[in-house]
């Protein structure tokens, strides 16, 4: 987003945070640079219009052309409304939806072909059916690999990091979306264990991104961050409503596994999108004569009049059950896969060093085991996953006992029935084999989603079930009259949202196979089942989606467990940092120089003064590097020596005078300081062997010092490559300075070094610097469950810690973070962090309270009171009282 | 909650918003008063096991006895979990629902009962049918007129503004619910058009409230406030589930009526509670032979294969549309009525004076018109609201043309055909009478909702658009060879949707649909049409929720419209109210008083001091009262006398010394102050003519005019009540005091005049008022999106307005819902309030934003610096730099 990050730059301050966020300003802006490239647009891309005006307005077509103009005026306007934006979204992913679906269903047809076409030589069929899928896949690994990598993968852990307003770079360009589109249909193409519907979720994210880039180009509309996030939040929906044409589960699904927070407000965005694609993606069906109307994609034919008995009940509370250990397990298992193939050393250079053999091996070992002749006639090999749903939900019973020779296996249901074994055996074998093979599938890089694997695993798992209690009850449970049978395609329907609820962590995929099924009779045994599933899942493991997140160390903040009373025990205080660096009001230019040697953050508190603490602002690292650059700017130094140059008659007696009273500023100023800084100790770690702290009347020493220091200061220090990029600039103006100096300046590098440690005892003139008024602030006793709250209600990065508007400390993500897992693994009697104990009740803690209070006050009273004594015993006091 | 209102006045801090809210201590508290009282109730109410356990310990059942203990413990550890509250909630709420359903049934089969038995006679059969349900509507509004008023009424806008944190009082109490359980089951066994949803909402909150109260017996879990939001949300889920059967929908349901941000956290109480009372419920009909299994409430059976066409998909988007108008006018209709109502004051006075009047009287006119015999013939009168439903979902097609002889109206259909008349007259009848009467059924004052009158009279509307289908398209629209011909009752499904969300501004009424008929094959129509309808309703009227809240005058947030593009521009600082009153560091106790005299503000803010207006927290209104009670309190007075007479003879020389200093503190203070605050001149308006302001040197009054000072200022202020009260008690100590002197004490009243008079002038001593350390702040340029979504996030009540941690202003929900109101009804130009206009571009601002930076740091410079510049010459310079 070009003009996006230049809005940013222009306003020198980047929008991470959604508290104290310039959106004013950026969208002001936004609209202003909008107007004009929309201007430039109209005389470069649409020249015709306005040279047709001038032409027309005085002929007889004129006010046709007016009004037409105006028609295309008011058409434009409308482009920047919500709905314009959304059906155009909800068409755009339901045509790529359905072509998708298309060349998928091409390519398995393809292989289905080949392997039929061989029929008369096994190692032939064996060589196409395994060859086919291998190519393909490694395509799929290469391409992604080369073009973006970041489209490897589900998408939705990223997504969820995105919608928690951190930035992920390249995530959503025009590349990465080529590469995942085209990746994702070789890879599904494939026949591999591999699911659609978290790239598509990342897929509508990129669509939407890529859309209003291309909206803003009729006005600005599309430059708002904040709407922005909306959207991208709606293009999730999107993405499930239109891969499964589930619009409600889609949406329902998008924000449990992407959102802490929704607003109720942005609710209908996403409903309305999803609504419009699904309703496109189904309308193509029709149209394309694949359906006779708009009906569901896995459509189910139970009766209606008595889907289920109340006893059968206890039977889908057991899929729930054991679903829920079966998710865990899941999750737990591709985890694991991904730890080995990383710790394994040799395996992983050897991977690593051909990128692609990993993907070939993976798909070999797993068409080798599906190859229908083979092992695969073991587990329905020969299905695809579209087929084996559909055989799943199948209406009809398929161990019937007694009468099983009359039932008629017919078409794609005949893959379930081998003639040495029964429907069981394949039950049982298929669920196992795929159960490791969608785990290990799905660590594959290319893009590829596990949600759907899971749920094939889990319909067959509840099709076991049912089929088991079929044999059981043979007629039926109910003791009435009436013999109603039971339908195991139900069940099949229970586990289904049972597993892909238990691994996701989320309840909506009862939604999902409701619309995705189009009968919602079963809906309490699946509501049971998904509610039990995800009880046992979520107290053993993270989700999926929170797995990856971890494994792949992107910024996040695990959920609260389920029961969390204890983390109502921890306090703010317990985990922020201390010792954090600060920028004082009325601090040098070295002071900065030092700060931004000595931390890493990216946002520092500005304090009213280290005596004080009285926390006034933040202001960003690259504002501080931007101010310190400035103030050692060439043409700073420049303009000094022109005015020194000119008032030298004049006021040759006031220069030195004014360099003095710099330099007793200093001197005084440092053995106060310590001093002063004391109840803050830690606050601000003097590195007394910093080049900046050499003596300011270090003039004696020649060019090779000054320019070593400059050198060495680089050297020694070693900045973490993107933060310090500011300060490094500003380093790299010093450097040209030297340079330029070399060239052609008439100071001499010591004279050069000279006036910059003069600039350098310089107070620093904060009115160019962009500063954050409102950080957010905390309090040391807000509990970790308040804290976590408005984390993530805000999306927060970090807020600073205040005791009656001094500033104690700092929470950061990370501390929150390893607070609450600190918490979640210790769970028990460890759970309070060591600090904690030494805290008792809440009448400490108001003596806490009172005593920062009296401390400010004490100060104050020493200023407004009679000024007998002195600033030194002013501060002696404050010592002893400090923390 | 008697036990968290002493916590409250324990920590002396009213929990009223999230942020800042001192959870923790709360916690803490509750707990140990949890403990406290179970141990109390283990003494008195359940005596026998302590005494047990004595006595057999040493028996030979001790080892069982004490494991028998130790279970028990564990089940009540148990309790404290969220799950057992939550089955117990939903068990409570099923039976609730179950027991009144069986009660309203009876009822009404009471009435018609009554209505057959009479067919010998019509008018007395009309003054049966009339005077059953005047008698129980007037029944049902005068038992909650007397039990209950709070019970009157839907309740979702009082859960809505309960959620956001505002606490209305006796709106959770025992009494409440019982007089709406029986207030709304004589109000729906009246067969009035009124709705049991609403109602249920605020059961379900009151059960959840009261269930906490009673589990709280048994452990402290429930004492936390934050959580009880929680299960209040989750209560509300259940109340919408378990009347209609419908966990998803009553879950969604509940999210869009009463919150703006839900957090995914809560979801799944809301979901496992729902499932679990609507399991329950449906159970209960199962085990009364009502049903065979369990399945949906108003079960259809259209076909599967051939849901509709996509021919159709117009008619569908036209009843959305027609829905959206129909909706809004509902809304207006029902608030004029109660307007109408309200304005005609001889109409009112009459009611008022015969309360029962009104509900009487709409009774019978609504009554008579559905006379079967009467009018009632040409809409369906004697069918109840739930047969109607069932008619209107009917598989069948009423309207066959040319056939309509051979077809057959069964059992309760025949209701609809009149041998006079056609189907297509009945409906519209139907549809019109019903429209207004239940708007202005909805208007009694008895326990109603209004969304199943909505529901049904979208159904009938939608019937009718089927039926006009099936008479234009006898065959179907289909061209192919199959005739699928059109299903009206799949119309009556949209419509009830559409319409009711169009009311409601609720997207999730589809997923009601869905679940209440157990049939989702309509899912897009209905998507289609609820969308639509949501988008002319929104655009037209608030919510009928929203409407009520505002007729009741409710504190609410309006919600930001469909395009809210224009809200960007408003910003904080054109809204903000800059004329506060605060309390300083420094100041003095007649300050305090002062303060409290001129603002009604709850929390006032604490300023480090008016020169540097430094926001270092709030301090709460009553904090502020007690601690001028405090210092004016006998027992301080008492304690003064004491230690002067102790040390009369050592520091007789002190005493006078320290009151002229405090004396000189004061003059030297006052000319001064006056220039230190111009910066924020009105900030602090100084009554001079209030008497806190009289000469402190005016010991030469009497006993008569110190009285009267203080009775005067007690006269002419006139303190709000509710707010005043701490103050007022602050008064009720001094004239205590007064009387106390007169009965016994040593002092004479001009002498305690004198001494309160000198109290006052002493500088505040914070350390014993608990200040709240972080108040939420914005910044001036935040827009009032942004301060819209904060403080509808965090459930705020008011926020200060910040600058470079300088007080300038502060913002509370109403300037908010005034700006938002503003510029929601002046669409357009006017969007832009005044101030706004005086305001340019982002440099102008970022100007203002370092002036004020600017600023601040030029003070810094003037104190740290060299100090040759006075006082005064430096407030000068602020002020020329003020604002």
């Amino acid at each position: 987003m070009a003009s996006e990050s230049e809005a940013q730059r222009a306003l020198q301050y980047e929008q991470t945070l959604m508290y104290g966020r310039y959106t004013q300003d950026l969208g002001t802006f936004a609209k202003d640079e909008a107007a004009r490239l929309r201007l430039q647009e109209g005389d470069t891309a649409r020249p015709r219009h306005p040279s047709e005006l001038l032409e027309y307005t005085q002929g007889r077509c004129g006010p046709c052309r007016v009004c037409a103009l105006q028609c295309q005026r008011f058409l434009i306007s409308k482009v920047g409304e919500d709905w314009v934006f959304l059906i155009l979204l909800g068409l755009v992913m339901a045509l790529v939806s359905w072509a998708m679906d298309f060349a998928i269903a091409t390519c398995l047809q393809a292989q289905k072909w080949m392997y039929g076409g061989l029929d008369t030589n096994v190692l032939l069929q064996y060589m196409a059916w395994v060859t086919y899928p291998t190519v393909l896949i490694t395509f799929s690994a290469g391409f992604t690999q080369i073009l973006a990598p970041q489209a490897v993968g589900s998408g939705i852990p990223e997504m969820k990091t995105i919608l928690r307003g951190v930035v992920l770079k390249e995530y959503l360009t025009l590349k990465t979306f080529v590469a995942k589109v085209i990746g994702l249909t070789c890879a599904l193409g494939s026949g591999m264990p591999l699911g659609k519907e978290g790239p598509f979720v990342h897929i509508a994210s990129m669509c939407a991104a890529l859309l209003s880039r291309f909206l803003s180009l009729f006005g600005g509309f599309y430059e708002n961050e904040a709407r922005n996030i909306e959207m991208l939040a709606a293009a999730c929906a999107v993405g499930v409503g239109c891969c499964f044409a589930a619009p409600i589960g889609g949406v329902l699904f998008s924000i449990e596994v992407t959102s802490t927070f929704f607003a109720v407000r942005n609710y209908w965005r996403g409903f309305f999108a999803a609504t419009f694609s699904a309703f496109i993606f189904r309308v193509l069906a029709v149209w394309n004569k694949d359906e006779e109307t708009i009906t569901a994609l896995f459509k189910t034919r139970f009766r209606l009049d008595f889907p289920f008995d109340l006893q059968e009940l206890p039977a889908f509370a057991v899929i729930g059950i054991a679903s829920g250990f079966g998710g865990a397990l899941f999750v737990y298992l591709n985890r694991k896969i991904v730890q080995f193939m990383r710790r394994q050393k040799t395996i992983n250079r050897f991977l690593m060093k051909k990128r692609l053999l990993f993907p070939a091996l993976v798909t070999l070992i797993i068409s080798t085991l599906t190859f229908p002749p083979g092992f695969g006639q073991f587990m329905a090999g020969q299905l695809t996953q579209k087929d084996t749903l559909v055989t799943l939900f199948d209406n009809q019973t398929w161990a019937k006992q007694g009468i099983s020779d009359e039932f008629e296996y017919l078409g794609i249901l005949e893959a379930w029935l081998h003639p040495r074994s029964n429907v069981f055996v394949t039950l049982v074998v298929f669920i196992l084999m795929k159960f490791w093979m969608s785990a290990l599938a799905t660590t594959i890089p290319v893009p590829c989603g596990a949600f759907m694997p899971v749920f094939v695993i889990g319909a067959a798992f509840g099709r076991l079930v049912g089929e088991s209690m079929a044999a059981w009850f043979p007629d039926g449970i109910h003791t009435d009259s009436n013999i109603y049978r039971i339908v195991p395609g139900g069940y099949a329907v229970v586990g289904a949202a049972a597993l892909s609820g238990a691994v996701t962590h989320t309840v909506s995929t009862a939604v999902i196979v409701f619309e995705l099924t189009g009968q919602i009779s079963h809906i309490l045994p699946v509501m049971i089942a998904v509610i039990l599933a995800n009880a046992v899942a979520q107290s053993l493991q993270p989700s999926l989606y929170d797995s990856i997140i971890r494994i792949k160390k992107l910024p996040y903040l695990p959920e609260l467990g389920w029961g969390h009373q204890e983390k109502y025990n921890v306090r703010v205080e317990d985990i922020m940092v201390r010792d954090i660096r600060y920028v004082t009001l009325n601090c040098k230019y070295r002071d900065l120089q030092q700060v931004l040697h000595s931390t890493k953050m990216k946002n520092l508190p500005l304090v009213e003064s280290a005596e004080s603490m009285i926390l006034l602002g933040s202001i960003e690292r690259t504002q501080v590097g931007a101010l310190l650059s400035n103030q050692l700017s060439p043409h700073r130094r420049l303009l000094t020596l022109r005015q020194k140059a000119l008032s030298e008659d004049g006021h040759r007696l006031s220069d030195p005078s004014i360099r003095f009273q710099i330099s007793t500023e200093t001197s005084s100023g440092t053995p106060a300081r310590p001093a002063l800084r004391k109840p803050l100790k830690p606050a601000l770690k003097r590195v007394s062997s910093s080049p900046a702290d050499s003596p300011p009347a270090g003039s004696t020493d020649h060019t090779g010092i000054a320019l070593k220091s400059l050198f060495c200061a680089n050297a020694t220090t070693e900045p973490t490559e993107a933060q310090g990029t500011a300060y490094q600039k500003a380093k790299r103006v010093r450097i040209s300075i030297v340079e330029e100096m070399i060239l052609g300046d008439k100071m001499t590098p010591t004279e050069i070094l000279e006036w910059e440690e003069q600039q350098l005892d310089q107070l620093v003139d904060f009115s160019s610097a962009k500063i954050d008024p409102a950080p957010f602030q905390l309090v040391e006793h807000t509990s970790l469950h308040k804290t976590h709250t408005i984390f993530s209600l805000l999306g927060l990065d970090h807020a600073f810690v205040t005791s009656i508007g001094r500033l104690v400390g700092m929470v950061s993500l990370k501390e929150l973070r390893k607070a609450i897992e600190g918490s979640l693994t210790g769970k028990g009697v460890k759970v309070r962090p060591p600090l904690a104990s030494f805290r008792d009740s809440t009448a400490s803690t108001t003596e806490a309270d009172t005593t920062a209070l009296h401390q400010l006050w004490d100060r104050h009273q020493h200023h407004h009171m009679p000024r007998e004594a002195g600033p030194g015993g002013d501060d002696d006091d404050d010592t002893t009282k400090g923390q």
